[in-house]
């Protein structure tokens, strides 16, 4: 199913986390699709935050800096609006093991007073919201699919997971038009490559342009699927635009999934230069980590049509061009 | 397995929810054992809490009266204790969508400050948590093992979720010994009866002895499975007084599911009077019902040899029994 730019054009859309990695790109694409958009964020250092990301469109987006922990101003944003992009989260896994309590107001209880608000204020409006694959926790089989048995690994896998079944019940119990992407590791131009707060190729890209060695933990055999951010908006846009699956959950992923060596080798390629080193895990991270992971995106295949466009060569040349040109905004 | 008394003999052991059904009858259990007890309980008059149910015992144990969400008491009772049978949560299914933030508080964030505080405070504990089969949701076959998806229909399934898998995951990245118990529907002495908040039969007995018929939602085809709550604190001590299976989830259940109809039948011999009527699924209701419902209890009776004693007839004619002659202290 192609998404038709038309269905945007003058909605009023609003998207949290929207000066972040993969909201700022959705903001992008819907000013071209003609949207009115509203970003929600609040520029959390930790988190993907930045002004930057939508320096393109800065005239024509409007920016309100809140939490959305901050229920009232939720309750006021969400009104008159035809399309809620849920982004804002802490994704930071080792985050969520050393501020618990923060993660869960944010991944859980704004999540409810998101739909609370909804509920109240705006039953119409359709809300899609960006889980993750790390609700599966450590694969019981490859590829991963929805039917997968979910068990997190970590206070933020937990976390997310209530979010997103709040989504689900208040599909099924209110009518509240709502569905789900579950993203593996998404890259791209505007990503967080300050650190591997959002995912760990975040650090490797800078590491790479700064000319310093990219470290693999493990024996670097570990596999991973990785989604282009294009093909992520695309998703987002799609499952936006269909009301026909209203209530459902969809996987993202790549059917080219890959080592960590090969991706360190790729990047390092299309990077021009660069090398890396093993390291062993470090305790706090091998007691979360998930072995291999790759998931089957056959649902969102079927039921829309989405598939991933990009290959990773393709992706990560995009990817290193954006931060040599955009470096000093990032680091 | 046997449950060895002395297993608790002279050992300090704190209850949240003490007051309540399961709690109490815990409490009384294990002061026969020769246990320090500490009883916390909110006494939150929409809850189980009740200061009659611990009357035979109630000098003989500690009761402190505070709130889970009371993260400083605490961070203080739990420390020096052996066992924490954490029993304290909201269970109305009603209330968790009317008060879903109440909720989230209770059966979510204050488990996560309990087992904040026992990290820092008391690594050494052994904590049970009492969670509900309501995780499950509309059973996808029957009987419902531990290997069923996990599929909650409401905020308080959401809730209990995050709870319990708070527990395994503190036990899988910081040992902190914690075994999980998915309950059915538990009934006898103690329990909740003055409204449906805890379970239907509640209500039932109530209608029962005050000579007023029973209402069944639906055509009372629906199976249920029911064990007696002797059986189910057996099933507390079994898992409290078992090292091998920390990080474990364990489903209760009963060899003798029946449907609502028989249920209501058993009831009215038992109580030697009474007639029940049927009434269409109110709206609220029917949007979280689940349908049949019965689980598989194999994983604790082959690992630890526990399985429900107690027939229903039996069980029904000790409630019956117990609510006649302290009727006046839960109505």
């Amino acid at each position: 199913m192609e998404i038709h730019p038309s269905i945007f054009h003058k909605k009023n859309v609003i998207i949290s986390g929207g000066l972040g990695f993969i909201g700022s790109n959705l903001a992008i694409k819907l000013v071209g699709f003609g949207a009115n958009v509203t970003i929600i964020d609040s520029l959390i250092p930790e988190y993907g935050g930045n002004l930057w990301n939508i320096e393109p469109v800065k005239d024509k987006v409007k920016i309100n800096i809140s939490d959305v922990r901050d229920g009232y101003s939720i309750q006021h944003l969400i009104q008159g609006q035809d399309y809620f992009f849920n982004l804002a989260g802490q994704t930071s896994h080792l985050d969520s093991m050393q501020n618990p309590f923060e993660d869960l107001d944010i991944n859980t209880k704004a999540q409810l007073s998101i739909l609370e608000a909804c509920r109240k204020y705006n039953p119409g409006i359709k809300i899609v919201f960006a889980s993750t694959r790390q609700l599966y926790g450590k694969p019981q089989y490859l590829p991963v699919d929805e039917k997968h048995p979910l068990f997190p690994v970590d206070v933020n896998g937990i976390n997310k997971l209530s979010g997103e079944w709040y989504h689900i019940v208040y599909n099924h119990v209110y009518d509240i038009k709502t569905s789900v992407l579950r993203l593996t590791n998404t890259y791209g131009p505007r990503m967080r490559i300050k650190d591997a707060r959002q995912t760990f190729l975040g650090i490797w890209i800078r590491n790479l342009i700064e000319d310093k060695p990219i470290t693999i933990f493990g024996d670097g055999s570990q596999i991973r699927d990785y989604n282009y951010i294009d093909d992520v908006v695309d998703a987002f846009l799609t499952v936006a635009g269909s009301d026909q699956w209203n209530g459902s959950i969809f996987n993202l992923g790549h059917d080219e999934p890959i080592s960590l060596r090969t991706t360190a080798e790729i990047m390092i390629e299309e990077n021009h230069s660069g090398n890396y080193i093993f390291k062993p895990f470090p305790d706090d991270l091998k007691k979360i980590d998930i072995g291999d992971f790759y998931s089957d995106f056959g649902k969102i295949k079927e039921q829309l049509g989405w598939y991933p466009k990009v290959a990773i060569r393709k992706g990560m040349k995009e990817t290193f061009d954006y931060f040599r040109n955009n470096y000093q905004y990032y680091v």
